[in-house]
């Protein structure tokens, strides 16, 4: 199996690591740090054990790159014209395109434009950033749930999750659509809440006003997916999320982290989108659009 | 008559200045710079005409004050234990007291305390601050509108509102609750709004995600106010605030400069009682209890 990463950072640099650092064969795309990755390896300082990429197959266009099995994106959501472009020179009839993005409706768009595309949607859970040009660290967690959107070749996907637990990565398939919802549920509240307010999650629960507002969001996201018949999400997995929040060391979600290094939040997938999924079978989230109000006004 | 400023700042200041300097009997009660104005006097610098009092009336305690027959009071919301404190020097049996506050639900709540009191609510439309000791700028607008609360004695209540005519200030009679809530129209959305995302009125509504927001948050306080059966307020008095503010020059509500002088915020009258008083009658006013929870948040 050929595997290519599309976005080389903090997720998609870490799993496509694990994968080459276990010997499989993995094509990294690379922009920012292609010079200094290609001179001196790529390094993954994790707390389940460090390693270091000697001399990964770097590449700064996907032109140079070999079709591939399976390509993982780790790209952030905000420019998926960009993945439109970049994607058709690792394609072959039956390659599965992995969206380890953030948000909802990713795999949807994605299909549009690849109508026969095999596409999974990625779900990590993990803790990770890329410190310096060729350093990522990886601080906790680490485990990733694959949906299947639309692969048909289902041996092919079912050798991700195999190739995925040989390196070492906790890998589990769940089904798609409540898989993104269910991390809507935490994602929605915290990445905006922890910006508007300029402070972490921690703080959140510890003030009893954002603990309730908190509270409510992610009711509004439970309401929402069950508007959409989305299946075996209700309140008490807001009850799980709150207790899993609270257990966790003071925690900066993704969007903060954008915002704080100025760098584009990724809004629509993580906000408009499911607004707008939920507006369409007649539910209004009241608290989150006005979230997303807030955050279109800071971007 | 006598008139007694509890709270000689940019608002009680301004509106005792101007009766003291139209030749009525005014006592002020000041606090930090009671010494700075005893020494030096008082002056407004104000956009209708500046004007200087030589020797007013200043008291560091109201004990040491004559009984009055209309007290007005100028002090912030965050701290009415004080004003319940300080207030029984200046009662005589018909002395009217005129709150000249922000929010909903400080007539009911002087009441308690003082049943058989005098009450009215003044609104003040004026934009003014005090600048440094014993000096108060005042740059646009400066009528007040006084509504009847619980005073018996209408003439006393009317010669208040000539009074106010005779010392050059606009005034008029409104009903006080209608008034109360007409004022939190603006003042829900936008005081906190300014707060959260750190900005001036004139942003929010340039900005169209914000001023959908804003609208639907005047929409908010006037569904609350229909619920509570408030008459004469509807949708279109929410597009006149909207049209209103964006004829205004870029303006910081007195909650925002509260929050950027590290001076508590109005968070009880303007947010959590309107919100309550809705919710008794069964009205969940959703994005401004969000508002509510920031500001606190951030308080």
């Amino acid at each position: 199996m050929k595997y290519s990463v599309i976005g080389t950072g903090a997720i998609g640099g870490y799993y496509g690591a694990k994968l080459a650092n276990a010997g499989f064969d993995v094509e990294f795309l690379l922009h920012s740090d292609y010079q200094y990755v290609k001179a001196n390896g790529l390094k993954v300082l994790s707390c389940s054990g460090d390693f270091f990429l000697d001399k990964p197959k770097v590449f700064s266009s996907t032109e140079q790159m070999s079709k591939a099995d399976v390509v993982l994106v780790g790209l952030k959501s905000v420019n998926q014209e960009v993945l439109y472009k970049i994607l058709p020179p690792l394609l072959k009839e039956d390659t599965l395109v992995v969206l380890i993005q953030n948000g909802i409706g990713l795999e949807e768009d994605l299909q549009k434009k690849f109508p026969k595309l095999y596409i999974a949607a990625g779900l990590a859970f993990i803790c990770s950033k890329k410190t310096q040009p060729g350093i990522i660290e990886h601080m906790f967690y680490g485990s990733i749930n694959l949906g299947n959107f639309s692969c048909k070749d289902k041996s092919l996907f079912n050798n991700v999750l195999t190739d995925f637990s040989k390196a070492g990565i906790q890998a589990q398939e769940v089904e798609y659509y409540q898989a993104r919802w269910k991390k809507a549920v935490w994602n929605m509240p915290f990445n905006g809440m922890t910006v508007v307010l300029n402070t972490t999650t921690d703080k959140l629960l510890k003030n009893p006003d954002t603990e309730k507002l908190i509270y409510e969001q992610m009711k509004e996201v439970i309401d929402a997916a069950q508007m959409l018949k989305v299946q075996g999400i209700d309140y008490s997995f807001a009850d799980q999320m709150m207790e899993m929040t609270r257990a966790m060391i003071p925690y900066s979600p993704s969007m903060k982290l954008d915002y704080d290094f100025k760098r584009p939040m990724e809004i629509y997938y993580l906000y408009t989108r499911p607004i707008l999924e939920a507006q369409k079978v007649g539910y209004q989230m009241k608290k989150l659009s006005m979230l997303e109000a807030e955050l279109k006004f800071l971007s």
